[in-house]
């Protein structure tokens, strides 16, 4: 009997949606459904599908959370985490101990990084890495005698992660609830979107506007107390946001400047999913001071996270540390944990033979392009993306926007879209897509067709008022 | 050929500790030897031993980092991961989307977890689960219109984790660095460890001193500005400390009175390593409102973290949301894992079957005996500890502490343990010992003779003025 025949023994009269309801705090829960919710149950998957517990296959054009690279089942994949954790499933890597798996890949990220991003810090995820990349901000300054050098400027629409800080960071509205958020050393610019479609000012225009904030945020707060700016090339769950062109290139001059270190959060952006590893030098010409990875970096098949440091900080850092007590107190147990670490190593092999960022580079342009047809729909406001990143933003046709009808709207599409065997992810009035990297031309087209009989279906509701 | 053979192949001209030297920051690294280091690399692992890439084999008393306890090496629990993977990676848990080992494991939790802890938000390790405490407990007094109850009460000494909340609730002095804290709502009152072989105070009055100056603190804030106390039972890592006995019943009745959450981080004592799969109750005598959980979780094979949280606290946060935003908008990518969750599912299997916690009830009390055999080295300050998380204190017979020279004769008591193939977790001037829990008689009695020696050899030194 195998292990996971003999973990099904545990099960008890509940099935599996009614003891995850019974027991589980989600993520992004609804927390008035807590308890009463039928989850829907996830328990295998293979390629670019996902099957519950119930029996019912999807396609999964959500890949995972932004993550799924190589597809699901991947048996090389799975056979490099058993071998690893039968080998050495983990050891401690605090102070001058590491292991194999860390040490390779860390040559190796480093070697798929731009410029002299050369140093890794391995944490458990996103949350983590961004949460230490603002922390080696602050040691930056601190150490060289400057301190007060730490107020970090982000955008609204940004996500940055889970924990305190990187809520804090993020500046989605829709996540601003009854936590509590750090408010005195984070600022929030303009959410930087410009859907050449539907924006009434010119790139050029958008972009004089952008950077004219920047400058007078930095000027207002002081460019000696601005540690660092923080940013995802293009806005993934804040609704798949694309700055006007040129402006990645523009910021980063404008913290050089001013001193202020530029980091790259490539959560989304990185790992192939814009047809490159980091999209930050290959696609909007910038060797940022840190970049941010996890998700993609081992397909999502292990937690994973790391912050890629350039040199000049690791030097400095290590210079001005203070002999009597030089030690970096930042990281995780988990940290380059050797399994997840193998999982990295391993994926990066896969991408690279079997050339899984020029597909992206391949089957992304025909990817927008049939999302494109679905402006057809009268319920669509707008179609917006980038490679195998995009939305679908849904609208009744009065005022765009996260509205209740719109929202209603889109909530349609995705019930329809899920009915047909489909997931896509519903965010506000946008349903998003960044489907497996190994998607195939016959997989979008399937995409896109349930997607169309899906806004037909939720348009002709919306028209017979039965939203 | 293999994966792990494959992966070898990625290795250039390098070897793996100058890779590493070269492009890893690690957690606690010395950043003035940033790169001219030659750390420890290890690759391979069995029981209760690890191998390094020269081929030196040391007897792990340190368990990975507090977190071994099946052993390492483990085939049951390296196929139930390989499987996993196969089966189904990953997929995400936000909102009402859940996988089957992520439902099993929840119900397993609520199961061995104390009173009506039924509840559980996963993580990705032990600092992200604080993190989500303190944030529930910030969510649960705001949505019940007491958004000003956010103040949290910690100890000097604690450790919590490496993100900026988490390091900021941690006391441990030697951790205070460049980074920047948290100091508005976050508050430590004294390291309540109490030593009878050396406390000047007995363990009553010491007892009476600790709540005093808790009631003044809550009182300095207002009780109705308190959201929570986090408190490990038997404080790890800032030094193995125990509290006075009653300490841990006494703190909870007195957040009781005063309406403050109780947060009982087990990341360390949880799960076997004082005999129970949960010390709070069965040790204690508590049941907290919320209950961290990592490390031994997975038995370090995967990065896995949870808060388990009072049926109380989620009913009262699903009642109090807001119905225009109910959203629990908390948690991480990795939240419920499936391939760590199988992790987990297959060690608690494996620790009930083999009654690992019956073991360490058994061996614990031995270790401690064995241990304090050493207290006959007139550089041994103190042993203290319970069952299999221990410390032994060094000190010159001059002024007890963290001072230099402590810290140096400490160091060399490490280095020679390590020469003679024993891994203890240097700090200050302890040596921390949390063997893997399946340790065996003849392994303690290895441990303690490879210590025996290092002092011996160590006061020598001392002696002949050669530190």
């Amino acid at each position: 009997m195998n292990a996971l025949a003999e973990t099904a023994e545990l099960r008890n009269d509940l099935d599996l949606p009614a003891k995850d309801a019974r027991h589980v705090l989600h993520p992004w829960a609804d927390l008035q459904a807590l308890g009463s919710d039928r989850p829907v149950v996830m328990n295998s998957a293979k390629g670019v599908r996902v099957k519950d517990s119930e029996g019912t296959t999807y396609l999964d054009a959500i890949g995972g959370m932004w993550c799924m690279t190589v597809g699901y089942g991947c048996e090389e994949l799975a056979d490099a985490i058993g071998d690893q954790a039968r080998q050495m499933a983990y050891y401690t890597s605090f102070g001058d101990v590491s292991n194999e798996p860390a040490a390779q890949l860390a040559e190796k990220l480093a070697e798929l990084s731009p410029g002299d991003l050369n140093r890794v810090h391995f944490t458990t995820g996103g949350s983590t890495a961004v949460e230490s990349a603002v922390r080696i901000a602050h040691y930056y300054f601190a150490a060289q005698g400057k301190p007060e050098k730490r107020h970090v400027l982000s955008r609204v629409n940004a996500y940055h992660g889970g924990t305190y800080l990187t809520q804090s960071l993020s500046g989605k509205a829709a996540d601003k609830t009854h936590f509590h958020y750090e408010t005195e050393f984070i600022h929030h610019l303009s959410s930087p979107g410009h859907d050449p479609d539907r924006d009434p000012l010119s790139a050029e225009a958008r972009l004089t506007e952008l950077l004219d904030e920047m400058e007078a945020e930095i000027q207002r707060l002081g460019p000696e107390n601005v540690a660092c700016f923080v940013a995802e090339p293009i806005l993934a769950s804040g609704g798949v946001l694309t700055p006007p062109k040129g402006y990645q290139k523009a910021t980063l001059e404008l913290c050089r400047k001013h001193g202020i270190l530029y980091v790259s959060d490539e959560v989304v952006t990185g790992f192939g999913r814009l047809g490159h590893f980091f999209a930050s030098e290959a696609r909007f010409g910038i060797v940022p001071d840190m970049i941010i990875t996890a998700k993609g970096i081992t397909s999502g098949y292990q937690p994973l996270g790391a912050v890629l440091v350039s040199d000049r900080i690791a030097e400095t850092i290590s210079k001005a540390a203070p002999s009597e007590k030089p030690v970096f107190s930042n990281g995780f147990t988990y940290s380059g944990h050797p399994v997840a670490c193998a999982a990295a190593l391993t994926n990066i092999k896969i991408m690279t033979r079997d050339d899984i960022c020029g597909h992206v580079r391949d089957v992304g342009p025909y990817f927008m392009a049939r999302l494109r047809e679905l402006l057809d729909s009268p319920i669509v406001y707008t179609v917006r993306g980038d490679h195998l990143m995009a939305c679908v933003e849904c609208w009744t046709g009065e005022e765009a926007g996260p509205n209740d009808k719109n929202m209603a709207l889109a909530a349609r599409v995705d019930a329809y879209c899920q009915e047909a065997g489909l997931l896509v992810r519903p965010y506000e009035n946008l349903c998003i897509l960044s489907p497996p990297l190994v998607i195939s031309r016959d997989d979008i087209d399937e995409i896109v067709g349930i997607m169309g009989s899906a806004l037909t279906r939720a348009a002709a509701d919306l028209e017979a008022g039965r939203l």
